[in-house]
């Protein structure tokens, strides 16, 4: 306490846009709910619960994903050993329409809740909101989840699934997915220590059918920012992940950063590329929506962390903050990536 | 520091959803814009920009919602004394889709971001995490903003103004307004010393043009929780605001308190109430929209507080998270509410 009876607190900012926790959380709990589709992919083995019915026993797809979020939240819940009454804070968001997928989530569960809209980054913006909320002496509990179905997406952003539009070469698949983690101030781990947080970058593409191109300037800008901001070199972690740029914004990715002499490739790899069998599985350049890198990180990742296949890792999940009417009235899309390192231990 | 190297943060929680802010920031610039019939009203002295052309030079009404957050961020900033680039963090949403609004101004702006979707509630939420971010010691400058566009929300929510739909007599207007607050960690005040954040209510109410209904519980619910957590009565404040309920919801509220024999109506009001004259202005219940209590805050009542008028302001920010996809659903309207207290003096 200084003289005016307030505790100084010394700032967590490194430099840029990165911040190191002071008290890094815990990760006491993490699910995912897919849906079939994801449940015949690569990484069946680390989803939770995986739905034949893409309605969730649901009238509709919107409602759909709402029992997504709650089935995800509450097994993440139940993992950490945690009543919903624990919870102080729920940071949650989704694709669609004023984010009711979260919303009613929400509601059904009855806790305090913020409500994000990060498009695709959702996942990292509410695991590092959540992260910095505890860190700063809020609370005990809080959540972080997000959610994308393929259907409410498809009929919301492009064309209603009946339509039986083509898909061009760089579309990505919505991922039908809900991811749900459960930090915890004190803990064995894993840990949230550090968080980089995005500008907007926006390159000028318009095709709102190559996302991953439109995100991969975000992802390029966030991640070199937390390396400058930490000193520390891409091989610092086991592995370095964005979600989702897909294929070809995975090895545009690649490109930018060895156009700086800095060698990615080793220990990178991408959720929208994880997610899926990209050569059998239909879905050209990959995974994408808020539930892919919610589902992965949730899953493979945080399982492989637990169970020391790697103890360092930097989770990016970028976003493409665009909207079908901003994009008919010629508007370019506007990318977003979020960082946060996760490590076994404390420091990181 | 404890024996891991670790701070020693105590929690601010004060039981329930309430939290006290160790060393609440303060409130260094704030500012406004709004259409013609927002500076027609009884607040027009209160607001920095009144614009005659509700297009604000733009091509669409999303753009100009996208310029109305830029200009009222850029004067915020401008009143603190501080460039764009001092920002560690813009906490900002607004009611389009996919929250383009924000998402396009803060690319423009080029600061990190974090989006929110809090429907109506987003100046109290946004508020929130700019203090909570900064209490928690990251960073020195955060800033909250949120907006509305009348245009782009009939069109989006209800019919297209060409439409010349009829409303009905619980409707309110969504103001065309945009308000933006600058925080920083150390300064003359105002400052946020707590903060309550809600939970959802809804207690079945499926009209949504009753959305002061809807959201009464969650305005009932959060400030009961506040009072109760602080130990405080309502008349430990010099002002208790709710923003948007209108009318009809601000004597629901009043309602709801005398039945529990607590007295609201002496210090209380509603930014609904106060943007606009109900009597003559054509707006049936009120103002409504995210830029209803972000520009009633940032103009009467921060300025309020500058002038002694009042030293104790609770804010509390009340929003709907429907959609039209979901009324369509046959859902009901989910209300949310967070309170955020305002005091010249520090210690609350």
């Amino acid at each position: 306490m200084n003289h005016n009876g307030r505790r100084n607190y010394d700032s967590k900012k490194l430099g840029g846009q990165t911040y190191a926790l002071a008290a890094p959380p815990s990760i006491a709990g993490h699910a995912n709910v897919v849906g079939k589709k994801e449940g015949q992919g690569p990484l069946a083995d680390s989803f939770d619960l995986i739905s034949q019915d893409a309605s969730f026993g649901q009238r509709t797809w919107e409602k759909a994903e709402t029992a997504m979020q709650k089935l995800a939240l509450t097994h993440a819940l139940e993992k950490a050993g945690q009543p919903l009454s624990a919870l102080d804070f729920l940071f949650a968001g989704d694709l669609l329409n004023q984010c009711i997928g979260s919303g009613y989530a929400a509601r059904d569960l009855g806790v305090p809740y913020f409500g994000l809209y990060g498009a695709c980054s959702t996942m990292a913006e509410s695991l590092a909101l959540a992260a910095m909320t505890l860190d700063g002496g809020f609370g005990e509990w809080a959540a972080a989840a997000a959610s994308s179905h393929f259907c409410s997406a498809e009929r919301q952003y492009r064309t209603p699934l009946e339509y039986g539009g083509q898909r061009t070469p760089t579309a990505q698949w919505t991922a039908t997915a809900a991811g749900a983690v459960v930090l915890t101030k004190e803990g064995p781990g894993p840990y949230i220590t550090h968080v980089t947080v995005g500008k907007i970058n926006d390159k000028g593409i318009k095709d709102a059918n190559n996302m991953g191109a439109a995100m991969t300037w975000a992802a390029y800008d966030t991640i070199s920012c937390h390396l400058r901001d930490t000193g520390r070199a891409p091989s610092y972690y086991d592995l370095i992940v964005t979600g989702d740029l897909g294929r070809l914004g995975r090895s545009l990715l690649v490109e930018l950063f060895q156009r700086d002499g800095v060698e990615l490739s080793g220990n990178y790899n991408d959720c929208g590329c994880l997610l899926y069998d990209c050569d059998t599985q239909d879905v050209h350049c990959g995974g994408s929506g808020c539930g892919c890198s919610a589902c992965v990180l949730t899953g493979y990742l945080l399982n492989g962390m637990r169970e020391g296949k790697w103890n360092r890792l930097l989770f990016c999940a970028t976003g493409a903050l665009h909207s079908p009417t901003a994009v008919g009235q010629g508007e370019s899309i506007p990318g977003i990536c979020h960082a946060v390192a996760i490590c076994n231990c404390r420091e990181g």
